[in-house]
Order: structure tokens, then C-alpha cells, then sequence
């Protein structure tokens, strides 16, 4: 494993995607891996971490995540951008060498059942929560957090760097077309007393 | 209404959220208004539009919103950044006067009957679509997008104009305590033909 890849305590997972970053899924089964960008995922529950993410019916990465039981959401950065949008407009389906033409790298940690994106700022591992009415009546998937790891380079002590961190570290946030918004400035409140 | 409130269509209304800004829930019911803060609402589906919100089982605005059967969502800039971790972090139970101590102004439009926040920089009027599993299992709700209106001083042609408004238009990425980052520069990718 990358030195620079180091594990995120579960209670502080789902700071890695609260911001609203646009992610990668990824899935495999039987030896068939592949990738999508998705830009409807967010958190459901604390304790345990749970989230949610819509995949389409039509996608490889939903086919292989529900037939393994896993799948792992990683938060890419700006320096991705290019890749972050191929994949969102190939279809697993449509070309077995998606992955090497949209320049995917994938790395795998022990334990893990799911394919992670090389390069990206944040990795979830997780465990799909099987839910047929939420599936046929939404296309959504609701999954445990079962493992999380973030780039120390940009995220350290249970607390994103963007700040600091170079800016091609910044995560995208999806609007349309091969439009994306960096990460910006921090905006810090002050604490009141009632908080 | 605010000369700068104008409709946007329903087929562009996700692009005021595709981008997982930290957003304001407001509902209305026989007399009684709030207005909660929310990090995990997203997409859920394009035609017609619908989003997914969890809302606490403790939430004022909540209990709003199932027995009104509608809720709005808001899109809250750096500028309200002290609001919205105020009534993120006031329960409208414990506070009848909690608008008001946390500085939220409301305005109405005729044909919603949730109340919409001033100074926000989008509004998403939405339809409760009754579901007891997602609620009961999960805290969820799924909305129908029934119209939607930005501010055209940042949203304007179906498209967010961050990069050249004003910095106080821009949207907050909650993270933990008082923490959010601002929506940031925009990353244009160039499209393919393969596209």
C-alpha cells in the first residue's frame, strides 16, 4: 500500500464525503472489475456509517456491485477531472477496455473485496445492505461503511487539508456536461456557547 | 417576489444541487414554520426531478413536512454560513423563537406551501412521495421536484455563475462542527467526440 494511504477511524468516514464531492464506485466479481463516476451518493446514517447511491440499472459497476455484495466509493481530485469524466460517459458494458482508456489504476488491500481507483484523495470500503424496494423503486443502494482510507497529503487527523494541501488535491463537485467545481475556500463559524 | 427570483426549469433544477452543497430544509404546517440545516440530500432521480433527504426523527421540521406533505430545499451561501450552523444546531422543539434568533428572514410564492428563506441563491419546491420504508428503516424521504428558482445574480441559463458572481453567492460543503468549504473554481473538461 501506498505510504501515503492511511486509514480513516470509521466514526469520522463519512467526513470524506460530506462536502458533497463527486466519487467513483467501484465493483468486481468473478475477475471482471469496473468503475463509474456518480454524483447522487450521500451519507445515511452515523453508527454504524451508512450511505446511499443511486446507480443505474443499466450500469456494469451496479451488476457487479450486487452480484459481490461490495462495493467502495473513493473521492477523486481535480488532477482527475479528465478520468472522473470518461468514465461517467463509457459504459462498462459497451467497452471490456474502459478502464485502460480512461487511464484507471486500480490497487487492492487485503480484505477488500471491491477494485480502489489509484490517485484519489479518499477510499470507502463498503458492504452493500440488501433492499429490494429501495433497488426496483429508486435504483438506490443503501451500504455500510466498513473501512475507510484518505491521502495524508490532504486529509490528516480525522480532518480534510484542502486548505493547505496543493490545489490539485481539491476534490470536483458535478454540476453538467464536463462541468465541475473545485473544492474552495474553508469557512470557518465560531462555536456558540449552545452549540 | 424579489425582482433577482427567477423560475428555472424543472429539467435543470438538479444542477442547483448536483454539486452537494450543504442545504436548508424548510416546511410549513398549520401555522407553524422551521427551517433545519441538511447535509445529506442528493439526486434521485431526472424526469420528473426528484431528490432524496434524510431527516432526523427528532426534527421539528420533519414532523412539518410529513404532515403537510411538502418541504422545500435551499440552496444557503457563505454569506448565511453563521445561520445555517445556528439552525443546524437548534432544535425547532426546544425553540419557538429559533427563526428569529438565528437571523432567517422567510418569503412565500403563491402555489408552495412550504416558506422559502431570503438570500438563499436557489429554492427547490418539493412533494413528499409517502414511502414508510425509506422513513422507517432509514430516516429517508424521497421528494418530487414540483418548480424551482434561483437568483439570477449566480444562477443564470440553466447554469451556475460562481465564477464570476460575487464571492458571497457561493455555496458550503459542511464537514464537521463549524466547519464548510466554500464551492470553488470551476474545472471544465474538454468533451470527446466519443461523448
Amino acid at each position: 500500500m501506498d505510504r501515503h494511504v492511511l486509514p480513516v477511524p470509521l466514526e469520522k468516514a463519512l467526513r470524506l464525503i460530506n462536502h458533497g464531492p463527486t466519487v467513483l464506485v467501484s465493483a468486481s466479481h468473478d475477475g471482471v472489475d469496473n468503475v463509474m463516476a456518480a454524483s447522487w451518493v450521500c451519507g445515511l446514517d452515523f453508527a454504524p456509517p451508512k450511505l446511499s447511491a443511486v446507480l443505474a440499472s443499466t450500469s456494469k459497476t451496479r451488476e457487479l456491485a450486487e452480484r459481490s455484495g461490495h462495493f467502495a466509493i473513493q473521492v477523486p481530485t481535480v488532477r482527475q477531472a479528465q478520468l472522473v469524466h470518461a468514465v461517467g460517459n463509457t459504459s462498462g458494458h459497451d467497452a471490456p477496455e474502459k478502464l485502460k482508456r480512461c487511464g484507471v489504476e486500480l490497487f487492492r488491500l487485503d480484505g477488500v473485496p471491491a477494485p480502489l481507483v489509484s490517485g484519489c484523495a479518499a477510499w470507502l470500503a463498503c458492504r452493500l445492505i440488501p433492499d429490494a424496494h429501495l433497488r426496483d423503486r429508486y435504483d438506490l443502494f443503501a451500504a455500510e461503511v466498513t473501512a475507510a482510507w484518505a491521502d495524508d497529503r490532504v486529509f490528516r487527523d480525522g480532518h480534510w487539508q484542502f486548505e493547505t494541501a496543493d490545489a490539485g488535491w481539491r476534490s470536483l463537485h458535478y454540476i453538467a456536461g464536463g462541468h465541475f467545481y473545485a473544492t474552495g475556500d474553508l469557512v470557518a463559524v465560531a462555536e456558540t456557547e449552545e452549540d
